[in-house]
């Protein structure tokens, strides 16, 4: 848990705060979210047991969780049904991270060991479907079968984006729609779900559900740009892992986009080279993170997240002011501000 | 299709007689299951398109999807959602297949590129999550919340079974029982299944659709013993891949198995080598043959898999006969007899 970025939401507000208290008042639904994971993700399979307890140590933030309990609160919600939705999203964000170990063979994920590091492709493959099957009947044990359904589709474009951004690897042309798309799909759909259910669970109505969607599409949106920024404004030692580590993996992210488009050919040429070599061997990372600076790729980045953290707290101005309304606010500057 | 062992139920009776006719009967429906399938796995992302196309012009003998179809005509079933839990199952199995394919790093599968050999192994888990996925979505829009749980079980059974299979790669001393808990999870659970839904679909009582659910784990079993058998009883040619090859995969099979505990050390020792070396730089291919033939492990092994193939039908016996039924018994046959 104390791996470098590791800092939930409720350590980075003073306890005595509003947001504090409405995070306080969260954090025994957030603690039984664990329990779910942790006695759903357990087997007298030992070799399943084993990864279940190098994942689950693992931690992460939680975040996709703590937005469904904080929406969920602001919405009156009573029942349990929460706890264990909170629980399935997590489940398959974190299927989706390993069969992610396996697409960037990436040796460490939150500076840990990864899984297929540790255990191979093999297995990882494996214990990816077991924890999204797994998912699945937690899900439909809870009986909503209209939520069920909408995660499933949620799921579905998460895979979609998996592929599409697989696709446009080393492609240093991507456009700009094209990369709204891709993370769309690939990161904020599953957000959106987050903040959906609830949505559902207390019987919203449709066009009330797809603003809390859209909150959390937009919050995801801006997780991912934030996430591109870093790349290029993060040391290794805070990130944990190499900068540029994104560009030399061949994805364009929208620094590299917005600057592709201002620069010259010869510095158009030092971009794709190291996405279609993945190396630095020709270009020198100082000379990348120089230009997309120069052409102001890094600030315009960072205004446009700026502008989805603006646009999804506009999301929530038709629900009755609450902490849990506030805090949901703050959610956005956290996911601005995270130094992952 | 004319790749080797693709030939169906179908193929091997004669048009006329009783069973030809009631697999003519269900001839349309298998065709309704193709065309399900080919609307499920489209995309206008194209990737998956191209993926698709070729996973599909793959074929295979869709026998889940027949027994199905075969048992849901023994039962007077009306209705349309057989062929929409065909399709279902068969995308389940065909997501199985695909991510095994990463864990055997086969390059061939039913004597084609394999997927992965062909777009990496990075796309190959994603088409694999993306028929899962679809699979589900495709349950849940039938609507038989039961029917999806209880697929949802089969599919983590057949998970854990590929884990304990992967777990236990390369143990020449896994027990009988072991080797049955596995293949019972691996191969047969999803058979099992496949035989429930038309009596769930039907509303059975809980006894009688277990009764089908043997049926058709039954049939599994025997499936996955002529597969062992396979390995040491056919040839490359027409197996479309070499002979041995589970041993050499390190995977136990019944006839290594019976074997080992008969043979002495030195036999011993020589079938643990392949196993754990996965060549046969120290042992040759004759020589394990011979040993597994002398102790009569084939043999033993073909006679349980008979075994099987009886008990099998005996879980039909209490339905009353109809040409259905005896396409169903006549099924057991077909799987003892397949050359793949």
């Amino acid at each position: 848990m104390s791996s470098p970025g590791a800092s939930t939401l409720a350590e980075t507000v003073s306890a005595g705060s509003p947001i504090g208290q409405v995070l306080e008042l969260i954090a025994p639904k957030l603690e039984l979210v664990e329990q779910e994971l942790r006695a759903n993700f357990s087997s007298p399979i030992r070799t399943i047991q084993e990864v279940a307890d190098h994942v689950l140590e693992g931690g992460g933030k939680r975040l996709r969780p703590t937005l469904l309990l904080l929406i969920a609160k602001m919405l009156g919600y009573e029942g349990r049904k929460d706890v264990t939705f909170g629980a399935v999203i997590e489940f398959i964000h974190t299927a989706s991270l390993i069969h992610d170990d396996i697409i960037d063979d990436s040796a460490m994920r939150r500076g840990r060991a990864s899984i297929n590091y540790k255990w191979g492709n093999h297995l990882t493959v494996l214990i990816g479907d077991y924890l999204y099957s797994h998912a699945i009947r937690m899900a439909l044990e809870a009986g909503d079968l209209d939520i069920v359904q909408m995660l499933c589709a949620a799921t579905i474009e998460m895979t979609e984006g998996e592929i599409m951004g697989l696709a446009n690897n080393g492609r240093a042309d991507l456009t700009k729609d094209e990369y709204f798309d891709l993370i769309g799909r690939k990161t904020a759909a599953l957000f959106g779900a987050s903040a959906r259910v609830p949505a559902m669970l207390v019987g919203l109505d449709e066009s009330r559900q797809k603003t809390l969607y859209d909150y959390g599409y937009k919050l995801g949106i801006t997780f991912q740009l934030v996430d591109d920024l870093l790349d290029f404004t993060s040391s290794e030692e805070t990130l944990g892992k190499p900068v540029l580590a994104d560009l030399k993996d061949g994805k364009a992210t929208l620094p590299v986009i917005l600057a592709r488009s201002r620069a010259n050919e010869a510095e158009r040429r030092k971009l794709e080279s190291v996405m279609l070599t993945k190396s630095f061997d020709e270009v020198d990372p100082l000379e990348v993170q120089e230009i997309v600076t120069r052409y102001g790729a890094i600030d315009e980045t960072r205004k446009i997240a700026r502008e989805y953290a603006r646009d999804c707290k506009v999301c929530l101005a038709g629900f009755p002011d609450s902490p849990a309304r506030e805090a949901l606010e703050f959610a956005a500057d956290f996911v601005l501000e995270r130094d992952r």
